[in-house]
């Protein structure tokens, strides 16, 4: 039997999947936060490359990836399926369990799907210079090297605290010669006035957004990049899924349940979208599992309402599932999936049923993260172990139920520069975070003002 | 065009090749350090698995990798070989570059390729538990994976300074559940003595072979393992050369110069023996080429003798070119390479005459492991980008040339759990290390007392 399913170069897909051309309730438009309007998509263009606000708000079913991007893919498209065998005789389970591995990308992680055609779209538009943020600093890294390849300029604000405990990740950013800023930095009137009041600020994802489009918008033909949440971000990342479909069909099984982890959505979206196409479509049976961090539930326990993207209220209102934009999620060494919202297409998609949503304790996730690790030789992102407890919870009750059953989950990162998050799991030194109702209380009540 | 050329897992070599059985002049025999005379293979029963022995001494061409080991080398292997198109376009070069990617193994190195059937044939034998050094942790993260798979206990001692100075890799050992042990300590009869004269002893990987080879005669069911240099482990390495050698045949071309980064030998056979074997059987035109520091030269600067092949002086005496086993190599980044000798096999083929040594100096090994992480997208490990520094010397002779010509090198792992040696890099604090003639003379001579 074969362990991995592999494609060759010429089956990365030639399209991209916008699952919006199947919704039938389309996701609510966004608000411009003054006016309270709907947003003219031509006021986002001091901030975002034209050709990627077409694509933000496209309902074509195929998107074309660009040539010179599908090019770019090759040098680790299309990623293997992986029949986790280990992992399967460990649990004792009937099930099969597939995984897609998305950290053979050269930065680690899914991330550099979008990273690629943002850097390329921009460089078409003759823009010479990118900013961003990072947290945990996957998609800075991603983009560091996009960018390279590219010849764009681009400056990383990066939140503090991170900049500090992440050096590795940082420390790749500038291989890939990228300008890593520390904020709140002095480089922007945001960064200024917040450590005017606070020379100490260890800064914040919310902070850095605000600095990183203070940037954009200022720079000279500079343009500001989001690696996760919007549309346009979760459309490149269905390449995931529609190479997993294909390897699906040569595996000879369909998956009965297909799961994620999820921060904001894009690699989530990237592996379930193709899927649940069918569902949406042709009524397919299939199960899509949003596998969400218990201490940032923002799909089970949050409310659908129009919030902001940014901790800081400056971006437009988007209709999302969300715990507030004020919400301070706990320290998690998951990075990547503190975060207060959903993406707007995933919470629409939420709102209708057809996405179910299981909350891990983070223990249980470093558990389940040892586990793939010992069997399969990996060791998981952080962020991806929430994936893998899922799928480890499906497969324990397939045996409960004594039933075969297919299991296809992302694997979106290995976890080889979070290595300080094993090792305060294994020292006995990592504890869950328990979130009351008041916690989650806080979050603003705008929708109902609206519609 | 492909980036990369694949195979399938039906295509992973049945068996491995033993240049030995091909070469005119065999090695010479190890001696018993104590007798001087030709050294009884039994001798070695209680330190190695039998199986592992009988391989060192084998003359045998072809030996079979057993389906056990061939299943788990499907959890990354075949590996993709890659044509480095990026890199071709930054030097302008006509010169056509492959490297053959061993960075996709879980553990990020070749290392996995030997330590899985070590684990493997120590299981086999009964063995409970093995033991092994480790400097800056590739090898001791692979045997670390292979032991958990196999059920194996493990203690790695891993040499005091790196434990502190690597914590990512210790932590990897430890999350495949190996016991890692920061060395000279006093679990040992070596250890404790060493710390009685000196408490404040950093460690070396001297003292950690001491430690680790005590620890594996004494103990119970317990063998020591080694990750380089052996014959062994150098025949285990040549899966990565036999699948290069089917992968070259589907790109249409084949290696005019292939080339290895070289510490005890383990990487450089792996990728140049199933190719040097067409040299040496039907006279091929085929140039091989060990990338060594220029701070660490044993094939270009020491002299081929009987040495030991530890610091301490208490292993066998290997035929080979030494520096000395006392030489104290500079502190440079690519820990793997710090290595006073080179195995016994090449050692004779180099004294045959049948391979190039280039000697690298540090700052351009990193210059070419940053030119190659913009163009290609990977970011190598500092003993990797001494091939890869070797390739682009041999891409800009063929470019001023003129001619076409194909390069082969391995990239034998990712450098991101060396990310702080690319930081001192970018903050421009790396220096070379220069060797006087004087630093060189200090080896000892002991085979010409003997021959």
């Amino acid at each position: 039997m074969n362990k991995k399913i592999l494609l060759s170069e010429n089956d990365i897909p030639k399209n991209w999947y916008n699952i919006v051309a199947d919704m039938e309730n389309k996701p609510l438009p966004p608000l411009n936060p003054q006016t309270k309007e709907v947003l003219n998509p031509s006021d986002l263009e001091p901030v975002f490359a034209k050709e990627l606000i077409k694509q933000e708000i496209s309902q074509e079913r195929w998107i074309e990836i660009p040539d010179e991007v599908r090019e770019l893919y090759k040098i680790w498209r299309p990623t293997p399926l992986v029949r986790a065998t280990g992992l399967e005789k460990a649990l004792g389970t009937p099930a099969h369990i597939y995984f897609k591995n998305e950290g053979v990308s050269p930065v680690g992680s899914h991330k550099l799907n979008s990273a690629l055609p943002q850097a390329y779209y921009n460089k078409m538009q003759g823009i010479k210079r990118l900013t961003t943020e990072t947290g945990a600093g996957q998609w800075g890294a991603a983009l560091s090297f996009a960018s390279s390849v590219f010849g764009l300029g681009l400056d990383v604000y990066m939140v503090k605290v991170s900049y500090g405990q992440k050096p590795y990740r940082r420390m790749m950013m500038q291989t890939w010669g990228a300008n890593v800023v520390a904020s709140p930095s002095n480089t922007t009137d945001s960064g200024r006035s917040i450590l005017a009041k606070d020379p100490e600020n260890s800064g914040s994802l919310g902070i850095a957004i605000s600095e990183a489009v203070e940037a954009a918008v200022k720079g000279e033909n500079t343009r500001y990049t989001l690696g996760s949440v919007l549309n346009h971000v979760i459309l490149h990342q269905t390449i995931i899924g529609l190479e997993s479909e294909k390897q699906m069909e040569i595996a000879g099984e369909y998956p009965d349940v297909v799961i994620g982890c999820f921060g904001g959505g894009s690699n989530f979206s990237g592996i379930s979208f193709p899927f649940l196409r069918h569902k949406l479509t042709d009524g397919k049976d299939i199960r899509v599992i949003a596998a969400e961090p218990a201490s940032c539930p923002k799909l089970s326990r949050g409310k659908f309402e129009y919030d902001f993207g940014d901790t800081v209220g400056l971006t437009p209102l988007l209709p999302m599932y969300t715990l507030g934009h004020d919400f301070q999620p706990a320290d998690i060494h998951a990075g990547g999936l503190r975060y207060h919202g959903a993406g707007t297409i995933v919470s629409q998609l939420h709102r209708d049923g057809f996405i179910e949503v299981q909350d891990i304790p983070q223990l249980e996730t470093f558990e389940a993260g040892q586990l793939f690790a010992n069997t399969e030789g990996i060791i998981p992102a952080p962020e991806s172990t929430h994936a893998i407890a899922s799928a480890i919870c499906e497969a324990k009750k397939a045996k409960e139920e004594g039933v075969q059953k297919t299991i296809l989950f992302n694997l979106s990162g290995h976890g080889l520069i979070d290595m300080t998050a094993y090792d305060t799991y294994l020292s006995g030194k990592m504890t869950n975070y328990k979130l009351t109702d008041e916690d989650i209380a806080k979050t603003t009540d705008i929708l109902e003002k609206l519609v």
